[in-house]
Protein backbone atom coordinates (compact mmCIF):
# COMPACT_ATOMS: atom_id res chain seq x y z
CA UNK A 1 0.00 0.00 0.00
CA UNK A 2 1.32 3.21 -0.79
CA UNK A 3 0.61 6.99 1.25
CA UNK A 4 -1.91 8.58 -1.20
CA UNK A 5 -0.19 12.24 -1.85
CA UNK A 6 -3.37 13.88 -0.81
CA UNK A 7 -3.16 12.43 2.69
CA UNK A 8 -3.49 15.23 5.85
CA UNK A 9 0.06 16.45 7.09
CA UNK A 10 -0.17 17.43 10.80
CA UNK A 11 1.72 21.01 9.91
CA UNK A 12 2.57 22.85 6.50
CA UNK A 13 5.88 25.18 5.90
CA UNK A 14 6.87 24.39 9.30
CA UNK A 15 6.12 21.39 12.34
CA UNK A 16 3.89 23.19 14.93
CA UNK A 17 6.39 22.63 18.38
CA UNK A 18 3.76 20.19 19.79
CA UNK A 19 3.13 18.36 16.77
CA UNK A 20 6.90 18.25 16.96
CA UNK A 21 7.38 16.96 20.29
CA UNK A 22 4.58 14.41 20.05
CA UNK A 23 6.65 12.46 17.29
CA UNK A 24 9.70 12.96 19.24
CA UNK A 25 8.18 11.29 22.57
CA UNK A 26 7.48 7.91 20.39
CA UNK A 27 11.32 7.89 19.76
CA UNK A 28 13.22 5.70 22.04
CA UNK A 29 17.01 6.73 22.68
CA UNK A 30 19.19 5.35 24.92
CA UNK A 31 21.00 7.78 27.44
CA UNK A 32 23.79 9.94 29.04
CA UNK A 33 24.98 12.65 31.28
CA UNK A 34 27.49 14.59 29.54
CA UNK A 35 30.11 16.28 32.15
CA UNK A 36 32.41 19.39 31.38
CA UNK A 37 34.39 21.95 33.65
CA UNK A 38 35.42 25.28 32.04
CA UNK A 39 37.23 26.54 34.72
CA UNK A 40 34.20 27.82 37.10
CA UNK A 41 33.30 24.52 38.49
CA UNK A 42 31.67 21.15 37.32
CA UNK A 43 28.52 20.56 34.94
CA UNK A 44 26.39 17.64 33.89
CA UNK A 45 23.24 16.99 31.69
CA UNK A 46 21.53 13.87 30.61
CA UNK A 47 20.81 13.66 26.98
CA UNK A 48 18.99 11.26 24.68
CA UNK A 49 20.86 12.67 21.45
CA UNK A 50 24.25 10.67 22.01
CA UNK A 51 25.39 8.65 19.01
CA UNK A 52 28.56 7.42 17.33
CA UNK A 53 29.06 9.04 13.68
CA UNK A 54 32.30 7.19 13.46
CA UNK A 55 34.75 4.60 14.30
CA UNK A 56 38.04 5.89 12.72
CA UNK A 57 38.40 8.55 13.49
CA UNK A 58 36.14 7.53 16.78
CA UNK A 59 33.48 10.80 17.02
CA UNK A 60 30.78 11.00 18.70
CA UNK A 61 27.93 13.78 18.30
CA UNK A 62 25.42 15.03 20.96
CA UNK A 63 23.32 18.75 21.02
CA UNK A 64 22.90 21.08 24.19
CA UNK A 65 19.68 23.09 24.40
CA UNK A 66 20.20 26.75 25.59
CA UNK A 67 17.31 26.35 28.15
CA UNK A 68 19.95 23.79 29.80
CA UNK A 69 21.77 25.30 33.17
CA UNK A 70 24.62 23.40 32.14
CA UNK A 71 24.53 24.65 28.19
CA UNK A 72 26.66 27.09 28.81
CA UNK A 73 29.73 25.41 29.73
CA UNK A 74 28.83 22.89 27.58
CA UNK A 75 29.02 24.56 24.39
CA UNK A 76 32.59 26.14 25.52
CA UNK A 77 34.26 23.18 26.81
CA UNK A 78 37.44 22.00 25.03
CA UNK A 79 36.03 18.59 26.44
CA UNK A 80 33.53 16.51 28.23
CA UNK A 81 32.78 13.09 29.60
CA UNK A 82 29.97 11.08 28.19
CA UNK A 83 29.05 8.49 30.63
CA UNK A 84 27.10 5.88 28.70
CA UNK A 85 24.23 4.43 31.59
CA UNK A 86 22.71 1.08 31.83
CA UNK A 87 19.30 0.73 33.60
CA UNK A 88 21.73 0.47 36.95
CA UNK A 89 22.90 4.24 36.70
CA UNK A 90 19.12 5.22 36.53
CA UNK A 91 19.63 7.29 39.16
CA UNK A 92 22.64 9.51 37.80
CA UNK A 93 20.02 9.47 34.68
CA UNK A 94 17.64 10.88 36.72
CA UNK A 95 19.81 13.24 38.66
CA UNK A 96 21.15 15.19 35.39
CA UNK A 97 17.93 15.86 34.13
CA UNK A 98 16.38 17.32 37.25
CA UNK A 99 16.04 20.98 37.48
CA UNK A 100 17.19 23.02 40.70
CA UNK A 101 19.66 20.79 42.44
CA UNK A 102 23.33 20.76 42.79
CA UNK A 103 24.28 17.78 40.32
CA UNK A 104 27.59 17.66 42.69
CA UNK A 105 26.66 17.75 45.65
CA UNK A 106 27.40 14.19 46.46
CA UNK A 107 31.03 14.67 46.89
CA UNK A 108 31.24 10.70 47.23
CA UNK A 109 29.16 10.06 44.00
CA UNK A 110 32.21 11.72 41.58
CA UNK A 111 36.01 12.30 41.34
CA UNK A 112 37.76 14.51 38.61
CA UNK A 113 40.45 12.68 36.12
CA UNK A 114 43.93 13.80 36.28
CA UNK A 115 42.95 15.80 33.10
CA UNK A 116 40.52 17.30 35.64
CA UNK A 117 37.13 16.85 34.19
CA UNK A 118 34.53 15.36 36.06
CA UNK A 119 33.14 12.12 36.19
CA UNK A 120 30.43 9.80 37.74
CA UNK A 121 31.59 6.41 39.42
CA UNK A 122 30.36 3.08 38.64
CA UNK A 123 28.57 4.19 35.55
CA UNK A 124 28.39 1.55 32.58
CA UNK A 125 30.87 2.98 30.65
CA UNK A 126 32.43 6.80 30.61
CA UNK A 127 34.21 8.54 27.61
CA UNK A 128 36.44 11.38 27.66
CA UNK A 129 36.49 13.36 24.21
CA UNK A 130 38.12 16.54 22.74
CA UNK A 131 35.04 18.69 21.11
CA UNK A 132 35.93 18.95 17.76
CA UNK A 133 33.17 20.86 15.86
CA UNK A 134 30.16 22.98 17.16
CA UNK A 135 26.98 23.85 15.04
CA UNK A 136 24.36 25.82 15.84
CA UNK A 137 20.62 24.38 15.36
CA UNK A 138 17.84 26.72 16.42
CA UNK A 139 18.36 27.13 19.94
CA UNK A 140 20.80 24.41 20.39
CA UNK A 141 24.13 23.64 19.42
CA UNK A 142 24.90 19.98 18.02
CA UNK A 143 28.54 19.32 19.22
CA UNK A 144 31.15 16.41 17.48
CA UNK A 145 33.67 15.26 19.67
CA UNK A 146 36.45 13.08 19.21
CA UNK A 147 36.92 10.03 21.87
CA UNK A 148 40.70 10.06 23.65
CA UNK A 149 39.85 7.73 26.56
CA UNK A 150 37.08 4.94 27.76
CA UNK A 151 36.67 2.63 30.80
CA UNK A 152 34.07 0.20 30.81
CA UNK A 153 32.53 -0.84 33.84
CA UNK A 154 29.97 -3.00 32.42
CA UNK A 155 29.18 -4.71 29.02
CA UNK A 156 26.48 -4.55 27.05
CA UNK A 157 24.88 -7.46 28.02
CA UNK A 158 25.85 -7.42 31.86
CA UNK A 159 23.00 -5.16 32.89
CA UNK A 160 19.84 -4.18 31.07
CA UNK A 161 20.26 -1.16 28.85
CA UNK A 162 18.74 1.37 29.11
CA UNK A 163 16.24 3.53 26.89
CA UNK A 164 14.05 6.63 27.78
CA UNK A 165 10.69 6.39 25.79
CA UNK A 166 7.62 8.24 25.92
CA UNK A 167 8.21 9.95 29.47
CA UNK A 168 9.04 6.47 30.93
CA UNK A 169 12.90 4.79 31.22
CA UNK A 170 12.71 1.14 29.56
CA UNK A 171 15.13 -1.70 30.41
CA UNK A 172 16.10 -4.13 27.57
CA UNK A 173 17.26 -7.81 28.05
CA UNK A 174 16.19 -10.88 27.07
CA UNK A 175 12.77 -10.13 27.73
CA UNK A 176 12.87 -7.07 25.12
CA UNK A 177 14.76 -8.62 21.92
CA UNK A 178 12.40 -9.67 18.83
CA UNK A 179 13.45 -12.96 17.57
CA UNK A 180 13.54 -13.35 14.29
CA UNK A 181 12.39 -16.09 11.72
CA UNK A 182 14.48 -16.94 9.06
CA UNK B 1 32.80 5.38 45.70
CA UNK B 2 34.88 7.20 43.59
CA UNK B 3 36.78 6.59 40.62
CA UNK B 4 40.63 6.58 41.21
CA UNK B 5 42.26 8.90 38.85
CA UNK B 6 44.76 5.87 38.43
CA UNK B 7 42.34 3.24 37.01
CA UNK B 8 43.46 1.91 33.46
CA UNK B 9 41.73 3.71 31.02
CA UNK B 10 41.18 1.75 27.51
CA UNK B 11 43.19 3.80 25.57
CA UNK B 12 45.34 6.98 25.36
CA UNK B 13 45.78 10.12 23.29
CA UNK B 14 42.72 8.61 20.87
CA UNK B 15 40.73 5.59 21.58
CA UNK B 16 40.66 2.77 19.64
CA UNK B 17 38.52 2.05 16.57
CA UNK B 18 36.89 -1.29 18.30
CA UNK B 19 37.23 0.24 21.63
CA UNK B 20 34.73 2.65 20.22
CA UNK B 21 32.58 0.40 18.04
CA UNK B 22 32.72 -1.57 21.28
CA UNK B 23 31.48 1.18 24.12
CA UNK B 24 28.64 2.07 21.16
CA UNK B 25 27.62 -1.03 20.86
CA UNK B 26 26.26 -0.83 24.62
CA UNK B 27 24.20 2.36 23.54
CA UNK B 28 20.95 1.94 22.33
CA UNK B 29 19.40 3.73 19.69
CA UNK B 30 15.82 4.45 18.33
CA UNK B 31 15.61 3.32 14.50
CA UNK B 32 14.86 5.74 11.40
CA UNK B 33 15.05 5.51 7.86
CA UNK B 34 16.04 8.21 5.92
CA UNK B 35 15.28 8.69 2.16
CA UNK B 36 15.70 11.21 -0.31
CA UNK B 37 16.09 12.04 -3.45
CA UNK B 38 18.87 14.59 -5.21
CA UNK B 39 17.52 14.40 -9.08
CA UNK B 40 19.00 10.77 -10.06
CA UNK B 41 17.01 8.53 -8.23
CA UNK B 42 15.95 7.51 -4.75
CA UNK B 43 17.80 6.31 -1.56
CA UNK B 44 17.27 5.35 2.07
CA UNK B 45 19.41 4.72 4.86
CA UNK B 46 18.53 2.98 8.14
CA UNK B 47 20.30 5.70 11.24
CA UNK B 48 20.10 5.26 14.65
CA UNK B 49 21.62 8.78 15.08
CA UNK B 50 17.92 10.27 14.42
CA UNK B 51 17.79 13.07 17.55
CA UNK B 52 15.18 15.95 18.07
CA UNK B 53 18.10 18.93 18.76
CA UNK B 54 15.04 21.81 19.46
CA UNK B 55 11.30 22.00 19.14
CA UNK B 56 10.91 25.81 18.37
CA UNK B 57 12.06 25.60 15.79
CA UNK B 58 11.61 22.15 15.30
CA UNK B 59 15.11 20.70 14.39
CA UNK B 60 16.62 17.26 14.05
CA UNK B 61 19.98 15.53 13.62
CA UNK B 62 21.30 12.85 11.95
CA UNK B 63 24.55 11.31 10.71
CA UNK B 64 25.46 10.02 7.31
CA UNK B 65 28.55 7.69 6.57
CA UNK B 66 30.77 7.97 3.63
CA UNK B 67 30.34 4.04 3.78
CA UNK B 68 26.80 4.14 2.86
CA UNK B 69 25.55 3.76 0.10
CA UNK B 70 22.99 6.34 0.64
CA UNK B 71 25.48 8.97 1.42
CA UNK B 72 26.33 10.68 -1.66
CA UNK B 73 22.93 11.84 -2.41
CA UNK B 74 22.23 12.63 1.59
CA UNK B 75 24.72 15.07 1.64
CA UNK B 76 23.54 17.18 -1.01
CA UNK B 77 19.63 16.52 -0.46
CA UNK B 78 17.57 19.85 0.32
CA UNK B 79 15.05 17.87 1.73
CA UNK B 80 14.90 14.23 3.45
CA UNK B 81 12.21 12.02 4.65
CA UNK B 82 12.89 11.28 7.88
CA UNK B 83 10.79 7.56 9.01
CA UNK B 84 10.83 6.94 12.54
CA UNK B 85 10.14 3.58 13.34
CA UNK B 86 8.25 1.13 15.74
CA UNK B 87 8.69 -2.84 16.03
CA UNK B 88 6.13 -3.14 13.54
CA UNK B 89 8.56 -1.52 10.97
CA UNK B 90 11.05 -3.84 11.51
CA UNK B 91 11.26 -5.23 7.56
CA UNK B 92 11.56 -2.12 6.62
CA UNK B 93 14.52 -1.11 9.31
CA UNK B 94 16.59 -4.66 7.93
CA UNK B 95 15.79 -3.35 4.41
CA UNK B 96 17.65 0.10 5.00
CA UNK B 97 19.68 -1.08 6.99
CA UNK B 98 20.80 -3.72 4.33
CA UNK B 99 23.72 -3.70 1.86
CA UNK B 100 23.34 -4.51 -1.72
CA UNK B 101 19.78 -4.51 -2.44
CA UNK B 102 17.49 -2.23 -4.45
CA UNK B 103 15.72 -0.47 -1.41
CA UNK B 104 12.78 0.54 -3.88
CA UNK B 105 12.54 -2.47 -5.53
CA UNK B 106 9.09 -3.47 -4.23
CA UNK B 107 6.71 -0.74 -5.57
CA UNK B 108 4.28 -1.41 -3.67
CA UNK B 109 5.92 -0.25 -0.23
CA UNK B 110 6.92 3.37 -1.37
CA UNK B 111 5.62 6.76 -3.17
CA UNK B 112 6.31 9.81 -3.78
CA UNK B 113 5.19 12.85 -1.95
CA UNK B 114 4.01 15.88 -4.21
CA UNK B 115 7.11 17.62 -3.19
CA UNK B 116 9.38 15.21 -4.69
CA UNK B 117 10.33 13.06 -1.66
CA UNK B 118 10.02 8.79 -1.47
CA UNK B 119 8.18 7.81 1.43
CA UNK B 120 7.79 4.69 2.67
CA UNK B 121 4.40 3.44 3.45
CA UNK B 122 2.33 2.56 6.29
CA UNK B 123 5.28 3.55 9.01
CA UNK B 124 4.55 4.68 12.77
CA UNK B 125 5.29 8.21 11.65
CA UNK B 126 7.21 10.11 8.91
CA UNK B 127 8.65 14.01 9.07
CA UNK B 128 9.67 15.78 6.11
CA UNK B 129 12.51 18.15 6.56
CA UNK B 130 14.59 20.85 4.97
CA UNK B 131 18.49 20.46 5.37
CA UNK B 132 19.94 24.01 7.12
CA UNK B 133 22.92 22.64 8.24
CA UNK B 134 25.63 20.35 7.81
CA UNK B 135 29.02 19.17 9.92
CA UNK B 136 31.81 17.36 8.64
CA UNK B 137 32.86 14.90 11.44
CA UNK B 138 35.43 12.38 10.25
CA UNK B 139 34.18 10.05 7.32
CA UNK B 140 30.25 11.29 8.67
CA UNK B 141 28.47 14.40 7.67
CA UNK B 142 26.27 15.35 10.74
CA UNK B 143 22.92 16.46 8.88
CA UNK B 144 20.56 19.37 10.98
CA UNK B 145 16.92 19.35 9.42
CA UNK B 146 14.02 21.63 10.06
CA UNK B 147 10.60 19.60 10.18
CA UNK B 148 8.33 21.00 7.50
CA UNK B 149 5.42 18.32 7.44
CA UNK B 150 4.75 14.99 9.61
CA UNK B 151 2.17 12.17 9.40
CA UNK B 152 1.61 9.80 12.30
CA UNK B 153 0.07 6.59 11.63
CA UNK B 154 0.56 5.01 15.02
CA UNK B 155 0.99 6.72 18.44
CA UNK B 156 3.91 6.64 20.46
CA UNK B 157 2.29 3.91 23.00
CA UNK B 158 0.54 1.54 20.12
CA UNK B 159 2.72 -1.28 19.14
CA UNK B 160 6.16 -1.51 20.73
CA UNK B 161 8.97 0.76 19.99
CA UNK B 162 11.67 -0.29 18.25
CA UNK B 163 15.25 -0.40 19.84
CA UNK B 164 18.40 -1.85 18.11
CA UNK B 165 20.90 -2.64 20.87
CA UNK B 166 24.05 -4.74 20.76
CA UNK B 167 23.50 -6.06 17.56
CA UNK B 168 19.62 -7.00 18.36
CA UNK B 169 16.48 -5.45 17.80
CA UNK B 170 14.08 -4.88 20.79
CA UNK B 171 10.63 -3.71 21.76
CA UNK B 172 9.66 -1.55 23.91
CA UNK B 173 6.63 -1.80 26.03
CA UNK B 174 4.86 -2.42 29.59
CA UNK B 175 6.82 -5.78 29.91
CA UNK B 176 10.37 -3.55 29.49
CA UNK B 177 9.31 0.23 31.68
CA UNK B 178 10.72 0.45 34.83
CA UNK B 179 8.49 0.97 37.68
CA UNK B 180 9.85 3.72 39.89
CA UNK B 181 9.51 3.83 43.57
CA UNK B 182 8.20 7.19 44.86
Amino acid sequence: MSIPATSEPIGFASLGSDEFKALFRGHPGGVAVVTADAGDGPVALTATSVASVSASPPLLVFSVSQLSSASSVLVRADTVVVHLLDADDLSLARLGATSGVDRFADTDRWSRLITGEPVYADVRAWVRCAVIGRMDAGGSTVIAAHALQAQVTRDAADGGALVYHDRSWHRLGAHSRIELSA
